[in-house]
């Protein structure tokens, strides 16, 4: 195991995510026009943000290339505006009908569901807009690639298409190790993946760089799934998770593994890639 | 007025929804994979298909300045997809709550709320995959243009913002002429302009080109809506529409008038124009 980096993590998370509101506070700015009361409900579930964990990982896959990590910032902000998307859906009722998230009352509690359907709708395709900010220089090939892997990340093939394996698989109530692994990969991992992959495009990665960083990508997305379900588990050890499936001493050995795996695959990288290698150890003691 | 044009419109309508039919066929092909129940249920909301108004716009449009109508057919089956989205959406029971549509089950009726709240999402996500199946040789500036006009017809600025507007029309219940069309110009007119926009900017089309298909595309949005709202009065006389506002016989006028602003915005256009000429003239008669 490589030694413990003096590397600030905590610090690094909390200006990468100060940039990431600053930004979308531009792309999704206020409308006091006639769009008023459809970005209102649309800048609630953007705004004030969590972690902004996938475009933090898309900065820092791009500085890990050794490139300006503002190349990546429309890009990365794609991601957080689908993320914020799908939690807006996934709260409504025929979903799973929350009321509340992070402390305050759900975006349809609010607007009600029609209008927060639509504004989540609104999000999503929004999300394609900004991707379309990424910087000027981009080549049409590396554009379509932008657009592709939000799309396979996002659409069917990846979240989208996971939820619904989800749904099928609770209503049987039967999930093994192997189906659950696969329905976290694209309903959450997908996300995670393509962000670490988007920012890596637009910094130039080479083929081999691409897919080492990939790699990267789907370790941490196992992790951040493992660890929720280990953190879940202690308030409802009843629900279908790793803990539940493995066993917590078994949990917790995956994910220590993936990281590994995940390091493995940045060894080739210099000093720039040292915020993707914290946040991998990180996402193993992560207590929130 | 110009003549009575000897081209025949139904025969090229039904030839150019065929081949958007076989297009979609392709583009969302059945999967009998991993991915198969959501795919299901996209696929029902696309197949078997209308009239394709809009993906047959664009491809007219690119007619319309020379060009093969093939290099405009993945652009046109992804506004046809965000349509699909819009249905789909549409008929929830938090919006319109509709158990039926072109004489079948909604799709909600047939997969549940869920599922079928995805499978909008996924068809809205997909049209973006779609529209990077465009020729290769396009430009990135051109790539650009076209996913920021799917965008603009689709999102808060175009259908998805007119919706909101429209349920908070509908609350209040006082919508005046002006109002009346500019909730329409947003909600069905944004898609029927970027259609033809769209199709317009595959075949290269000139500033002056596009601003003039540009109000071709607003005109015909126009005559639809107001046509629509005339077959729709007869039944339902009470409902906020152009004849409930301005009378059948004004409502007309302004059909035809609009029919004649588009006809003469496309006077500089050869006979390749004459499927977009034939389309105007006939949405003022049309009764289905």
């Amino acid at each position: 195991m490589r030694q413990a980096s003096t590397f600030n993590l905590k610090q690094y998370l909390q200006d990468r995510a100060q940039e990431v509101d600053q930004a979308l506070e531009v792309y999704l700015a206020p409308d006091v026009n006639s769009l008023g009361p459809i970005v209102e409900a649309m800048r609630y579930s953007v705004f004030p943000g969590g972690k902004r964990f996938r475009p933090v990982l898309a900065l820092a896959a791009c500085e890990a290339l050794g490139c300006e990590r503002s190349r990546a910032m429309a890009v990365a902000c794609a991601f957080e505006l689908i993320h914020c998307f799908s939690l807006v859906h996934d709260d409504l009722p025929c979903m799973d009908n929350d009321d509340e998230r992070r402390g305050r009352p759900t975006n349809h509690k609010v607007y009600g569901e029609d209008v927060a359907l639509l504004a989540g709708d609104g999000l999503s395709l929004w999300a394609f807009e900004v991707a379309m900010l990424s910087p000027d220089d981009l080549s049409a090939s590396t554009l379509r690639a932008l657009v592709r892997e939000l799309v396979a990340a996002s659409g069917h093939p990846g979240m989208v298409g996971g939820q619904v394996i989800d749904l099928a698989a609770q209503k049987t109530g039967q999930i093994d190790g192997p189906q659950l692994k696969k329905i976290h990969a694209a309903k959450t991992g997908a996300l995670i993946r393509g962000a670490v992959r988007c920012g890596a495009i637009v910094a130039g990665a080479s083929p081999e760089q691409l897919r080492q960083l990939t790699i990267y990508g789907e370790k941490i997305g196992l992790v951040f799934q493992i660890t929720d379900d280990i953190l879940d588990h202690l308030e409802d050890p009843e629900a279908v998770s790793y803990p539940a499936l493995y066993g917590l001493d078994e949990s917790r050995k995956m994910a220590t593994e993936a990281v590994q795996e995940a390091l493995t695959n940045l060894e080739s990288f210099g000093p720039g890639a040292e915020p993707l290698r914290a946040l991998a150890t990180y996402l193993l003691t992560r207590t929130t």
